[in-house]
């Protein structure tokens, strides 16, 4: 069994290289929720979807997020309405919004309604939110403290960020199946997410992160910078913000304390002795995915280093 | 001022004949919400909606109910997650019920959300629900009890129906403004509406039946039975319940209390002596509203003989 933790577009392309390479049953991804969000009454969960759409098979290639061929007449006339309109929610989108919030009305988990929706979307594999409890990423700026779509989507992510912070975190619990996941998998995956606003809030739900030490699998990340940049999005920054190198090695020393191996860009090859100085070895192979084969073939070399590769890390 | 009852396609139909005829500062329509239904957790009005999207100038013509041009992508896509798509709800119209429910979990009215939604729609006319209480009309048939959209839209109203009762009628109270538009209107109109199911609900909420009655203005309804049949819906089967002869002259018998004048078809000339039996003037026209400009004479005429009727009741 193959867990991945994942969030953000860059984690929903590496899960779409994954479901090609592993059998769906043995497929177990851990999925940031710190960007749920109410939208026009709406329990929306962008990273759950965008990894169902992904499994289902449906996510709109253009886009990224959201359904591939979908319609926005309901936004526009919400617009027209006077109501917000710049998380753009599609109408067929929009009906996984409408069950999802139903089926939490009528008392399930968001585990349960997860695979619930899953489920009718005909997927297999297990997607498991990272808590059925609330964590908020709350991004702070100059303006003042932000949910992180009005960040990353309003804002376009062009606004200073001065402090990021997971509300609720503290109190919450990882999901159940979670950390068993973790702990039985073969190898545990971190997708090339944002490590700060993807895999930051999965990080921060107490237990998780000791279960990522503690595992006897192989722990393999996926890095999301090459260079001195991400593929996309504001990882660099937010990297900046904390203190972390814009560099692989700054992935690297991100996840240092339960990383073994840090799978870098090709290109990167140059940056593998300050991955290795973090305590994480270091493997380059191409990591851009612009096609079904090229997403492929990056799972299937994940897989294979990951499965190949002793646990570095000293288990407690 | 004119108030004007209405409820269903034929109440949305005659208030696109009166809004041609009537400045929409003296229009106020009282509108049935027996039909109000919660689906897909949103609350819906179906005929708050039909007259407003009738004085936005959007409503379906081909339907007679939702969005001209609407979309169905939401329903299909709900449809395909195995949800109830039997209540059609299109696209733009979906935004309607999204803004509704989001207005009245912030507190607010059905009627400050009916007015909100209004006016967002450029409506300029007074739209008010009957009432702002919860008033459902039950629909009892030998398979159990239904909701009145189950009945009338999944059922297709073609089940025996043994009873009908308005939950909630008696402890529910007018709406803020129903009263006094009646009290204050120059005339009142009720629309050719089912008499059992579209003005049957909004008649059970105490106070209205009274203040139809104590009114100065003449009270006018136009039939919605010609010979012995309903232009459409289920109003002959229902009023047959209700022990009413389907006629004209058994309109006029469930509003003789409060009634001056009946319009009846001009081809039903012949039963005006049965409607002036229950005490209630007949006056014929054509009444059968096929096209914008039947629509405006129906309410021209509705307009000059309740304007030149006496008041035939007896106010107490």
């Amino acid at each position: 069994m193959i867990a991945v933790l994942t969030g953000g577009t860059g984690g929903a392309k590496f899960v779409q290289g994954l479901m090609q390479v592993v059998a769906p049953a043995e497929l177990f991804c851990i999925v940031n929720t710190g960007d749920d969000l109410r939208w026009w009454g709406l329990h929306v969960s962008p990273d759950l979807d965008s990894i169902t759409y992904a499994l289902a098979g449906v996510l709109s290639r253009e886009r990224g997020w959201g359904i591939e061929g979908d319609t926005f007449e309901c936004l526009a006339a919400m617009e027209r309405l006077g109501m917000p309109a710049w998380f753009r929610v599609g109408d067929r989108d929009l009906a996984t919004h409408l069950l999802r919030t139903q089926l939490l009305e009528q008392g399930k988990t968001l585990t349960e309604a997860t695979h619930g929706i899953a489920s009718r979307f005909g997927v297999r594999a297990r997607i498991l939110p990272m808590s059925d409890d609330r964590v908020e990423t709350r991004v702070s700026t100059p303006a003042g403290e932000l949910a992180f779509e009005e960040y990353f989507v309003r804002e376009r992510h062009q606004v200073e960020v001065t402090a990021v912070r997971f509300a609720g975190a503290e109190r919450s619990r990882p999901a159940p199946g979670v950390l068993q996941a973790i702990a039985q998998a073969e190898a545990v995956l971190l997708a090339p997410s944002n490590p700060v606003t993807s895999i930051g809030p999965i990080l921060a739900v107490p237990g998780i992160r000791d279960a990522l030490h503690a595992t006897a699998a192989p722990v393999l990340a996926v890095s999301p910078i090459v260079g001195a940049a991400a593929f996309s999005g504001p990882a660099a920054a937010l990297m900046r913000l904390h203190g972390l190198p814009v560099s692989a090695a700054g992935v690297a020393r991100a996840y240092a304390d339960f990383l073994d191996v840090l799978l870098i860009d090709e290109a990167d090859f140059g940056t593998a002795p300050a991955v290795e100085a973090q305590g994480v070895r270091a493997v380059w192979a191409p990591t851009r995915m612009t096609s079904p084969e090229s997403k492929a073939a990056l799972a299937q070399v994940a897989l294979e280093v990951a499965q190949s590769a002793a646990r570095v890390v000293a288990n407690p």
